[in-house]
This record gives structure tokens, C-alpha cells and sequence, in this order.
């Protein structure tokens, strides 16, 4: 029964807080006017109650409503009730230990599971995977651990970002970390561009938007797909 | 007694591995003909062997013979007997889990305690620190912990990189990152351009190379320090 859209980012450059999508978020919650937000990865430290603004601002545009998950006093019970979810970017890092703090994974996977609609951006579409264990994101907190809420049988590599060849630095490319992580992981990566998403249906998972996506997959050359792909075979 | 150089990179773009700084690790290393180097952060997922063969290939430019920890029995006894070492770059999250499984934390902090040369780049610099929560690197593996060995009272950011005004990508710049674990987190950061490093002289601490490097102190607006800059003060 899952319904999910899993997007790369909130914002495309250029435009509003997640205007480019909005479309897409009308249909998938088109059977609820409330949405409840979890805005524990605060992007640039901003405040839950900040962080909930800007979200209930764009949802305005689609006429939805939206609470944020840390005005209810349990928030277990929050999710339980919640019509639909949305989990937005920041800190994947400080996104996953406040999930565990507040004992929200098995709450959400049922949830997910009885078809609530969710939607993650950013670190909220890292937490979709198998584990937290390809995100960008610098670890200034150490969760209990990097599993995650295992939405999809793979993992994401939101911002997805090509090689630069004219660069200088000599950091790792993206492509070259998440060489390194088939090194100790076998499960597929799905290195999602800015304004790319994942559409989830019970079982089908298809590429959205107008950019190919690239896989990674464990011992075999890394290659694109168009939008439109299925890709429930990948795991 | 501590005798430690904390370089950014290995490399430095168009030009070999580690020949930059190669003038003052003749210094560094002048007492020994030997040094023991760590490879356990395995850049590109590279071997142990490979890894050290590269860095074996390095010294011998300046007369020093290089022996991986790896071929070893006993890594902890290792380090007791080390007359120099090296721990090079690679993932962080590796690295810092190999340590700890080996149990070489409290084995690192004795040697350089007692003025065994230390040269540490990249992964290897940001061991250093008070914890690796600054790292670059993608968490691909679980360490048992974020602790580091402290070698300096603060946070190192290595392969520092201003943000690119030009770019259309919505990723976190690494100040905003850094930003972000202040929020969590009090002890000063030091973002290290490649090309930089700080030379440890007991309680010294001397910013070295030709670039200015950035200092993130918490509550503070980030601020930039010339080359020859005393840094025993930030903790």
C-alpha cells in the first residue's frame, strides 16, 4: 500500500520551496487537507518552529494545512494519527538521531506501510533507504546507529552531483565515495539529481522528473536510466 | 613532547603524491629511517598493500623506508615500537572504525605523548581532533564512536572549500555545514585549505604553507588566519 514520493531536493535553483514539485504533491495528497511535518534535520540549524513555517507557507500554495510533529506532545501518537508525512532536509545525521530519540521508526514503517502518502526531500529521502550510510551530510551527531527506515530495498544518494573535471580539488568525487561504500555495502545506490524523484506504489518505484538518475550497482559498471524507468528490480 | 604535522591533503593538484611537504618531512622524520604507516583508510577502497606500496614509493624520495601496520601480528605493539608514523587519507569513518577495532586509540595518544613523530593528512588529520563530526567523508561504515585522539583541543575540517558563488547545485556549501555543528557542538573548527598544515610543537600549534586558513569559533563570525599564526589559544 506504499505512496511515496522520494525527492532529491526541496528546491531547484532558482526557484521556490519546492515549487517544482508541487504539482506532483497535490495528487499524492490529494485525500487529505493536513500534512504532518518533521522538521528534525533543521537545515542551517534553523528551528523546528522556522523550519515549519517555510513548509506550511509552500503547502498554502496547494491549499494544505500543516502541523509540525514537535507541537504534539507525543509524537509517536502523532504519526499514528497523521493523514500524511512529510520529512524535510537538513542534517541527515541530526534528522536520524532524533528519529531514534523519539522511538519514530517502527511508527513511521507501519504508517508507510497502511499507504499514509509521505514525502522526503533531501535527508527526509535518505532516511527512505536501507541505511543513512550515503548521505553528503557532515556527521555532527552520532545517532544509535545509521540503519533507516528501508522504504526502498536500496539506498539514495540525494544532490547526486557529475564529476567537475576542470576542479582542482583533489577531495573524492561522489562517483568515488560511493565506490567506496560497495567496498563494505552490497545494496544498490540510486544517485538521484537535483529536481529527480522516486515515485513509490505499493510495490513499483519509477523515476520522476526530466533528468536521468545514475545507479550504482555492487560489482558492475555505474550507468544511467531515463525518466520513467521501473526499477522495483533493483536490491 | 609532541612533535606532529596535521596536513590537509596528500596531494596537492599537479604534482606527485606528498611531494609538497616532502622539505619538512625531512625534518619531521630526521631522528628515524623508518616509519610505520597506517593504511586503514583505503582511498577508492584500495588495498592495505597497494595503499602502502604508494606511500612507500613517497618516503623513498627522501631516504626513509615505510612498513604498513597491517603486516604486522600484533598492531598494538606496533605502535609501542614505532620510531615514526603516518596515517594517511582515505574515508574517516574507516579509518576511525579500523582503530577502534584494533584497539589502537589509547596505543596513538601514548606514542605521540612521548615525541614520536606524527604526519597525518587528510583522514589521518582529522583523527587529530577532538572527534571526526567535521569529516567530508561518506559514513559507510558504523565506527563504535565519533571520538578522535585530541592531538589539538579542537575540530579539524581538512580539503577546506569556499563556497562556489558561480554554482547552481543546492547542496550545503562547508560553511553553512559547519555552521550547522555548532549547533550541536562548542569546540573551535579549523577549515585547512589543501596545501595547509599545522605543525604541533608540544603545545604549539603554527599554521603552515601559503594560504590563509579559516577558523570557526562557536558564536563567533568565521574568520581567516595568515600562515606563521600561533593557534595554541583556540579550544
Amino acid at each position: 500500500m506504499k505512496n511515496i514520493i522520494i525527492a532529491s531536493t526541496s528546491t531547484i535553483h532558482g526557484s521556490g520551496y519546492l515549487d517544482y514539485i508541487l504539482d506532483d504533491l497535490t495528487v499524492l495528497f490529494k485525500e487529505t487537507e493536513e500534512i504532518l511535518f518533521v522538521p528534525y534535520a533543521r537545515p542551517s540549524g534553523i528551528s523546528h518552529d522556522e523550519y515549519t513555517k517555510t513548509v506550511t507557507n509552500a503547502f498554502a500554495k496547494i491549499n494544505k494545512k500543516v502541523k509540525g510533529i514537535h507541537t504534539y506532545e507525543d509524537p509517536i501518537e502523532a504519526i499514528k494519527k497523521a493523514k500524511a508525512i512529510f520529512i524535510g532536509g537538513g542534517n541527515t545525521f541530526v534528522l536520524t538521531n532524533q528519529l531514534y530519540k523519539n522511538n519514530l521508526i517502527g511508527a513511521l514503517q507501519t504508517a508507510i506501510k497502511n499507504g499514509i502518502p509521505y514525502l522526503g526531500t533531501s535527508a527526509g529521502s535518505n532516511i527512505c533507504g536501507l541505511t543513512i550510510k550515503t548521505t553528503n551530510d557532515m556527521p555532527i551527531v552520532y545517532p544509535p546507529s545509521f540503519n533507516a527506515l528501508g522504504f526502498v530495498p536500496f539506498n539514495i544518494n540525494p544532490h547526486y552531483l557529475d564529476p567537475d573535471k576542470g576542479s582542482k580539488h583533489m577531495g573524492e568525487t561522489r562517483e568515488t565515495r560511493i565506490k567506496e561504500f560497495h567496498n563494505f555495502n552490497n545494496q544498490p545506490v540510486i544517485g538521484l539529481r537535483e529536481g529527480s524523484w522516486l515515485e513509490v506504489k505499493n510495490d513499483s518505484i519509477i523515476l520522476k522528473g526530466h533528468l536521468t538518475a545514475r545507479i550504482f550497482e555492487y560489482n558492475k559498471t555505474p550507468y544511467e536510466v531515463n525518466p520513467e524507468t521501473e526499477l522495483d528490480h533493483l536490491k
